[in-house]
């Protein structure tokens, strides 16, 4: 853990979140009573275990501030399942961060109607001082948000290579060099937004429902079963071709921490005043 | 026509594409003849409905050079329904765009039996020449490969809106704050064969499979019905707020040219040599 914080450090510098810290700025302690004594925000961790978590807030529970909230990372888990393991759950919630956690701003927050409200507020507030981005899940399904989304996408990746439409590098090659460029800069609905001229989404849904629902239709169900799992294993193997993990992971890192230091400036702009940068709109026949 | 390669001129010159030209350097002809004669590579746009495309491939034959290449950018159309068109199909192949076409690299390449191997070859080195990124869809599918992977996404999306899982504005953050970060940087295998330490996708496979099969198995069929678009719409123009779709979009095109730029250089030095930045790799129990 204490090696994770030392590589991780430069990158939080960087991103200008541990400027004025150091890593020995972060204790670590063995028990969980000295870690929460006195803490105003909990992010809990542990193993995806009803009774690992369970037997966790009890002691957390015990030795919590008054006005303290109290996230779990759990992606697995309901809300709803958790709150079992606390006297009072007002001051528990999900805040499901994504990986790697220390460079994607996203955070998920979930509570319920035995939720405080005013804990959620605290949440948000804690999570927007280190420069994490949250959105609210209104309820409860499998998986959250993000990762229900990078599933359905995956899920069509997988399928296509399973059925030979194409390799797994051109697959990936289709996310990076297409749709994928775009969606570090925006979502999918605001994206279709700016696809159809000036009338925006409503009219690129009248435009391209037909399409979209044409190509829904013709998504198959698919299972990780051995023989899946061998072609997407030797489709990326020779994708890396001679790259090392270590190498792989910093190309992702220092493209993610790039991007997120363009971009701040950038959305920032667009608050005040148009972003003087001379490109065309959509035009043409293609969908956007 | 002339005002959007006008618009898109400066966008073009800051990506290094057209450094040497000016936008008069394209010409503009009345007839189809014109623009083809000569011509080594031919850039088929016409609208998607068979009897265009017949009328303009036999016009386009008639006045084509011997070893010249055809690529039509047809999104719906089938190859097999095109090459139809043709006395000799053999040079015609399509190469599909993503749009905004001057600022998104990938091209779709697909041919089949009847199509000349070495007009894919000079297809993929015409692309090239122009800063594209190629990949080739092995065989026909509807929406090709980069759509279907949208549309993948986008199918899921609509669905958490609709299901009030949450708003069009927290699912658009899901993407670009979260997976949409990584899309910009890699593809969903390489980033998933990243996401289990160094044994790689068959261990990221064996350790997450349940957890995607119950998300897959639990998401939803969806129609773009009149009440869902109503819902989108409305989402997507609280997300918009004040800003106007022309500063939407100068904001998505700096983002997207900002992070092509970057991206090059870093992807480049991965070739020659590990890349001098410290981040960690991944750790803790949340998954890629």
């Amino acid at each position: 853990m204490t090696d994770y914080v030392e590589r991780a450090w430069p990158t939080l510098r960087e991103l200008g979140v541990a400027q004025a810290g150091r890593p020995t700025a972060i204790e670590f302690t063995n028990t969980i009573e000295d870690a929460v004594t006195g803490a105003d925000f909990v992010q809990e961790n542990v193993p995806e275990r009803l009774d690992i978590k369970f037997a966790t807030f009890a002691r957390i529970e015990a030795a919590l501030s008054d006005d303290a909230v109290v996230a779990s990372s759990a992606s697995g888990l309901m809300v709803s399942e958790m709150q079992g393991g606390w006297h009072d759950p007002s001051r528990f919630l999900l805040g499901h961060p994504f990986n790697p956690p220390h460079l994607i701003p996203l955070v998920e927050l979930l509570g319920n109607e035995r939720t405080d409200a005013q804990a959620m507020r605290v949440a948000e507030a804690f999570y927007a001082t280190c420069d994490k981005v949250t959105i609210r899940v209104q309820r409860e399904v499998p998986g959250h948000v993000a990762n229900r989304l990078q599933a359905a996408l995956w899920r069509e990746a997988v399928d296509l290579v399973a059925q030979g439409v194409s390799s797994v590098e051109d697959v990936d090659k289709a996310i990076w060099a297409g749709p994928g460029l775009r969606w570090g800069a925006m979502g999918p609905h605001m994206l279709f937004h700016l696809g159809a001229g000036e009338q925006g989404l409503g009219e690129f849904c009248q435009r391209y429902a037909g399409s979209f629902e044409r190509w829904w239709d013709s998504m198959n169900d698919i299972r990780l079963d051995d023989e899946v799992i061998d072609r997407l294993r030797s489709g990326v193997e020779r994708e890396q071709a001679d790259r090392s993990m270590t190498q792989l992971m910093a190309e992702r890192d220092a493209l993610i921490v790039a991007m997120r230091k363009l971009a701040a400036p950038i959305r920032k702009s667009d608050t005040h005043d148009a972003i003087q940068h001379g490109t065309a709109g959509n035009a043409g026949e293609h969908m956007a």
